[in-house]
Order: C-alpha cells, then structure tokens, then sequence
C-alpha cells in the first residue's frame, strides 16, 4: 500500500522553528470527494513567507492548521482525479504541502502547467513562477522604476533580489545590492550584473545607512525589500524625493519571539514625499502569462540568469527551511519530494 | 524710529522647547537690496511642523538657523519694497518668521493674496490655506476615498484632520475621528459631522487597536495620519486590503529626545497590499487654486466648517506654540502680531 509522508505542524514555534514544532508522519492516501484531485508532489518550493503562515497572526492566508502539513507551493502530477478537467498524469502547480501527496479541490490555486515552456521543470517555482514575477510585478508596478533612476535592493542574492536587480538594469537603472557576505556581494555584481554591492553583517544602524549612502551617491529611488528591520531602516534617510519603497518580504524579523519595532526613521516617508507599498504577488494574476512572456524572453536572450539550489527528501525539510533564515541557501531553495 | 521685534531660535531644543532656547529681542529694521519686499507681519500660522524646522536634522526644509527668527507662515502687508510687483501695502502670504517684520526675496514663497476672495483674512492660514489644502490634497489625491470607504483621521479635532474629516463625508465615506478627551470627540461629532469618534487618551495599543476595530467594523480604508506613533501602530492591523495610508505628520514624535522605533505592525502593508506614502502639500502647488475653489465652494454651501483659535502677541510664541504639543489649542492656532 502507497503511504503519504507528510511533514505536520504540531506546534506554533516561538522564534527559530526546532523539531519539536513538527511531525514527521507516514498515512494513509486519503479518498477524493467529488471534485478533488490528489497530487503527487515532485517539488516544493522552500519561501521565507512559510514561517509567517506558521503563526496564528492575521495575514493574506489563513495559518497552517495545527496538526496539517506545512503549506508550500509544489509542482507534481496528478495521481488521481475526480475533476473533469485533470487527469492522471497531469503535471500541476499548486499551493499544496510538504507531503508525498496533496489533495487539491477545484476552484482552489491548483492549475496545470506546460512543462515544454521552460528549461526545467523547477523554474516553475523560480523564474516562471511565483518568485520571478514577484520580482517582476513587484519592481515594473510598485517601484515603477525609470531609466537613470538607482533601485536599491535587499535580499539581493536571493530568489527574488536576483531577479530584480537584473530586471533594474535591463530597465536602465543603476542596481545596488545588499547581501551577507563578501562572496554572495562579490557574486551579485559578477553573475547578476549588480552596479555595486553592499555587505549588511556587522554594520549597526549608522554603519548601514553610511554604506548605502556611498554607493548610493545619488540617493535610492527605488527600494525592493525583502529584509525589513536595520535594512530598511538605513535606507529610509537615502531615499530620493518621490521614492517608492516595495515591500516584498521583512525576513529580518520572522522569527522574532515578540514586537519587532519599526523603522525609526519612517518620518523620512514625509520630508521626502515618498510612497511605501506592501507587495503580493497574487494581486498579478490575470497579468501572470504577461510577465511569465517577457521573462522567457529575457531568459531567451541571456539578459536574466538564476540560481535553484535543489536540496533532496521530504525528511530533510527543516534543516532545508532553515537555510532561508540562515543565508546559507545559495539560489532559489527548492525541496526534492519525488521525481516528476 | 521703528523697532523689529523678533522671536530667535538660539539653540537646538532637546525634546519639548524652553524657554531658553530662544531669544526676544528688538532690532532696527533692516535695509533692502534690490528685489526684496520688507513685509509686515499681522498674523502667523503657528504649525507643528515649525518644531521640526527647529531640529538640525534633513527634513523637506532646511533647518532654522540658530539666531535667526522661528520660521512660520505669515500674512501681512508690504511695508517697503524693492521689488517691481510688490507695492506698499499690498497683503502678502509667505513662509517668514515670528517677528514684526521680515524680509522677502523674489522668487521665494512669498505671494500676494486677494482678501476679498475670504471671510477673514486669517483665513488664508486655515481653511484656504496650505492647513485647509494638506487636508484636501492628502485625502483626495494620497488616500483617494471612495463612496462607502471608511475613512479614519488621528489629529482629527485638529485644524488639517477636521478638514478631513468633512471632505471624508462630502465624498460619501464614513468618517471616524481620533481626538483626545472627551469634549474634542463630542466636537467631532457635533460640530465636524464624523460619523463616530475614538479618544486615544489612556489607551495602549491594544486597547488602541480594538477601539479602532470596533469603531470601523468594516475596517479603515483610508488613514490619514497626523501623529504617528501608537495611533500608527494599533491602525495597521485594522486596515483592510489596498487601504491607502497618507502620513501628514508625526506630532507625537517630534519632541521626542530620541530615536523613535516606528509601528510593530509595519507587515501589515504587506499583508492587506497597503499602501504608506508622505504627503507634503507644496507638491500641489500648481493646483492650489483649484483646491481653493473647491473648499470655497464647500464652505459657501455649509459643508465644511472650521475653528481659528487666534492668540495675541509675538511676546507669547513660545506658549501658544506648545499649545500643539499639549493639545490644548481648538482649531487652527493664530498668532497676531499686528493689525492687518
């Protein structure tokens, strides 16, 4: 008999996530009612935004459940079906959980995808997917970036600070970015074609803001954040009259245990008329194949490179979500469940 | 001969201003190059973004100098001039200082103004003035309300969020005011027709955010904010999805001796796809004269009425200034100076 094993949330962490938070349990294939298709999951796509939906806070999604699999974006194929529009076979994407098999209902997020339209079936949950257009929708629509300007990014070596950097120069913009380290810095300029690159570890407040002011000697127009915290903090007193602040994630503080006190220096928004806007990538949908075609072709034409660093098994996927946390991940983190 | 009685700034107040750093002196007139208008000041719009100006730290405006007079926007008449369109006599606005005279140059933010266009002369510091048009051009262009939106306004017995509150209900929004002590929010419903009101005194931010959550049950579309802080803080989980945020101002912060941490709840412009943006009304100057008509309009038909508190003599800046701080002043807060 076919087992599902399925990584549970079992407990709410506090802080830092530890085993104790999960189970690691091996039941049943569930039955399908009316409607509902189970998919084999193949690959899932390992996201910062994880942790904030393991919390009872209010947010865009509901928390995981207690006692239900951790929630995460998977491609797979469908193994059974009970949908007239999925058969089995089928290779989907779909906010599913980290488990062998999900079982997906109609109407939900669950949709089929062409595997024949890209490189490799794991850029859908990369370039092609939710990642790479959060970057796309993100910097294009919120930062609104015009050619000259500076776009300053946080998270930069990461998923979705790659692609958004590259983006900013294709637009024409100066591309600055923050990342740990001297060799994820040294690599945003020589592989994402960074203009210039700043290292956050060990910089206080003012180290920071005296850092992004030298390599943003004419102030940031745009500012793509993934970090929160000290990051956007120090960057608020550079930002340019009119500037745009998107803010896609604030990684800085996921794991914080209480309050994480804002920017002290949101007065900034005032003196320089400036816009700060919170970013989803879901609110793209209906323009998802339009960016989905522009990135191809960006891709096509060697003007936007990525990363997916592929870590192996459903059992490893703690150790695997904590890298996010621990910047030691290196590229899109993507889980391995089976093959497709 | 004539004497110019001046309010100087002389020192850098560390948290609420004293006495001591300011002094009150009497100087001869000064002579006018060529281009200037020697202006007699008659009233003085006394602002809490004066207490900002007094800070030497980047803001939209530069710091004032030490010795030199407060600055505050003043109307008066020409008394000398040396400037082609500027004629003896002529009632001007501009952004001058706490004295009895002061010096204009060409080009600069002086301007002459048209007293039959208004009720009261002092009302070119209110209502039609920049306080009435920051009211207008942040609700309308920054928050963009929408019949049937909940509006929510912090500061809002005050002179700009009274205004706010008014044009929240001429555009078909309900409107909910924050104000402190009871009177100042029977005020807002007696007399500026806010749908309900919130007194924030004794209130921490928890307290804070259920007030505003019961106080809207639909949700805050709009917020327009005029003090920052724990208002700030306890609105951002109240916000409902695409709310536009319009930040006016901080005046909780601005004696503030140090750094001040910004809201804890700053994910929440993630959450709900919000929006945050600054909102200075010298970035509509161009259409100031439309916004002018308007509220004209408005006050002409009955739907927008407004308080001037006019307090007498330069000698007494500093106190009715910290009237702001104390929130102990009752509308628009005046300084005369002299007979227009």
């Amino acid at each position: 008999m076919t087992v599902n094993r399925r990584f549970l949330l079992t407990a709410r962490p506090k802080g830092v996530p530890k085993p104790a938070d999960f189970a690691f349990v091996s039941e049943p294939l569930p039955d399908l009612a009316e409607g509902e298709i189970l998919v084999r999951n193949a690959y899932a796509s390992i996201d910062p935004a994880i942790r904030g939906w393991m919390d009872d806070a209010p947010s865009y999604m509901p928390p995981i459940p207690l006692g239900a699999p951790v929630r995460a974006t998977t491609i797979g194929r469908v193994a059974a079906s009970r949908h007239p529009d999925f058969a089995v076979g089928d290779p989907v994407m779909g906010v599913n959980g980290l488990e062998d098999y999900s079982v997906a209902t109609a109407g939900g997020f669950t949709s089929k995808i062409d595997l024949s339209a890209v490189p490799e079936p794991t850029n859908f949950l990369s370039v092609y997917g939710a990642v790479g257009l959060t970057g796309y929708f993100g910097l294009l629509e919120v930062g609104q970036p015009k050619p000259g300007e500076t776009v300053l990014v946080s998270g930069a070596a990461g998923a979705v600070g790659s692609v958004v950097g590259q983006i900013a120069r294709i637009k024409g913009c100066r591309a600055v970015g923050i990342a740990g380290g001297a060799a994820k810095c040294q690599r945003l300029i020589d592989e994402f074609g960074f203009d210039a690159a700043i290292d956050y570890r060990g910089k206080d407040l003012a180290a920071m803001t005296a850092a992004i002011a030298e390599a943003c000697p004419g102030g940031v127009d745009v500012f793509f954040d993934n970090v929160g915290g000290l990051i956007l903090d120090a960057t608020l007193p550079n930002i340019n009259h009119r500037a745009r602040l998107a803010l896609c994630g604030m990684i800085s503080q996921y794991n914080a245990t209480g309050p994480v006190p804002g920017p002290t220096n949101l007065w900034f928004l005032i003196a320089r008329v400036a816009r700060m806007e919170g970013l989803l990538v879901s609110e793209y949908i209906d323009r998802w194949s339009e960016g989905a075609a522009e990135m191809a072709r960006w891709i096509a034409e060697g003007k936007l490179v990525f990363r997916e660093q592929i870590e192996e098994g459903l059992e490893n996927a703690l150790p695997v979500f904590l890298k996010l946390f621990e910047g030691t991940n290196d590229g899109k983190l993507i889980l391995k469940i089976s093959d497709l």
